[in-house]
């Protein structure tokens, strides 16, 4: 396996994280997840415009370019020869010694940029059978539009769900549903498509912008307005989006069955219409 | 320089830090600074109580015994000869190979410890002429009584206060003052020290509780009180605690100078009384 560490590609065993690197002190860095399909980087751009807009955010300095990092990412999906493929990529602040909150100077300490894909294949199964989802207090720091590396928030709240019984946790703050541990949430009722509006109490997902534009193209009302924890038993349907996840029919709420127990009509509109608009960019693959 | 790693004390270059160690894709991890005064651990046991107490919390297994541990630390300082230092530890949630958000079986993946210990002298100046701080608002997670790796709301408040010229920030939440960014705070009013009470909201300060114990000796009363921010800048002390910082005097919020802008009486004599209580655990040193 090979990684992609700053401007180089090696070997796994090659990399040599610093014990005083300040993602492993403090979580400190940002990261991304990008879908590969036919090999091809789903919406890159979408995904590196989101990690500058959360560098200035917390005052990180990248060292490199976008077109530097665009290149160094798809040399990597080719050297690994990977088609249907998740690539993960995070910068940390940099190797900080001795140890110190203060951010360091940039022209000191620089990023430490580490970069792999394994193959991934679309949850096919989950897409047609559905999820079930726990309500869990939404207890992260209000700066959710950073998609950092201090996950620890995000990382509970799926365990609590997880040792429910459920497959993930939809999070609730001040009874708005905010959104799932590591996805978009959306409800359906009567017809009209509900998600938490962008600011700091959600991430920007890239694929959450391309269901609304879909949900346009389609006709589809949409709202981006948070609902009540209430409202969630009621939902005619429910769905999460991410890049890997795509769109993944909610069926269960706590234990409130949603709609019939299947997914619902406008969730498998846009999942489908979802699937085709990432086959008129990147071709037909064998998923 | 020597690094505990795991169970084993090597060279600083010997230690490997893996890419998927959850501590440097989550911040998934705990971490402790313990105060060495004159070659001893000074309440090693009470930080040890801690991370265990923070190890339940996040429902992580540590793969040793408190006795192991703490054999393991002081070896690690009588190696590196250090009388008068800061020992820093930490311990992740360990490698989970590939990246997956659920918490990993703690059978197949053990914790990651790492410790380290630097020359470090009481801040002396710091004491004398006191410090400043904004008011920054709290933007940290709910579980700061965790003393997670997750450090980035921590981080960028620190960061923000230094901005603005000051040394460190006061957090405010809801109106309420929580600590400074990686310490607890005091505010002394007609004879009366108020701190933030323990819970989800803050961290359960060590220091914080000698305090509480030095001033019912001294008989000054304490109220574990929340002020609000208002009350801050009509302060007639305020101070910080922590087990490095021990007991600093901050002499300025925003713009309003507190008291005569000198450390106050009350603190001087808190501050006194714990390096008293220090001297007579672990003796008298050349600081």
């Amino acid at each position: 396996m090979h990684i992609l560490w700053n401007d180089q590609i090696v070997e796994r065993e090659e990399v040599k994280i610093d014990i005083e690197d300040r993602g492993y002190q403090y979580g400190d860095g940002l990261y991304e997840v990008v879908r590969v399909y036919n090999g091809h980087l789903y919406m890159v751009e979408e995904h590196l415009n989101r990690l500058w807009s959360g560098a200035e955010k917390i005052r990180m300095h990248l060292p490199f370019t976008k077109e530097a990092l665009t290149a160094n990412l798809k040399k990597l999906v080719e050297i690994e020869g990977i088609k249907e493929g998740k690539l993960y990529f995070q910068v940390t602040r940099g190797i900080d010694s001795p140890r110190n909150h203060a951010l360091p100077d940039p022209e000191k300490v620089k990023g430490v940029l580490t970069a792999n894909i394994r193959p991934y294949e679309r949850p096919v199964k989950k897409m047609e059978e559905g999820i079930s989802v726990a309500v869990v207090p939404d207890t992260r720091w209000l700066h959710c539009d950073i998609k950092s590396l201090s996950l620890m928030g995000n990382v509970l709240s799926l365990d609590e769900a997880r040792r429910q019984g459920f497959d993930d946790a939809v999070l609730v703050r001040d009874d708005k549903v905010t959104e799932a541990s590591a996805a978009n949430f959306w409800v359906v009722k009567e017809g009209t498509v509900y998600t938490h509006p962008d600011g700091n109490l959600i991430l920007p997902g890239i694929t959450k912008k391309k269901i609304i534009e879909l949900a346009r193209e389609l006709g589809i009302p949409v709202k981006e307005e948070a609902v009540c924890e209430e409202e969630l038993f009621t939902a005619d349907e429910c769905f999460v989006s991410g890049s890997l996840t795509e769109i993944v029919p909610v069926v269960k709420v706590n234990d409130h069955v949603i709609g019939t127990g299947k997914p619902g009509e406008i969730t498998e509109q846009l999942r489908n219409a979802y699937i085709a608009s990432v086959d008129a960019v990147c071709g037909t693959s064998e998923n």
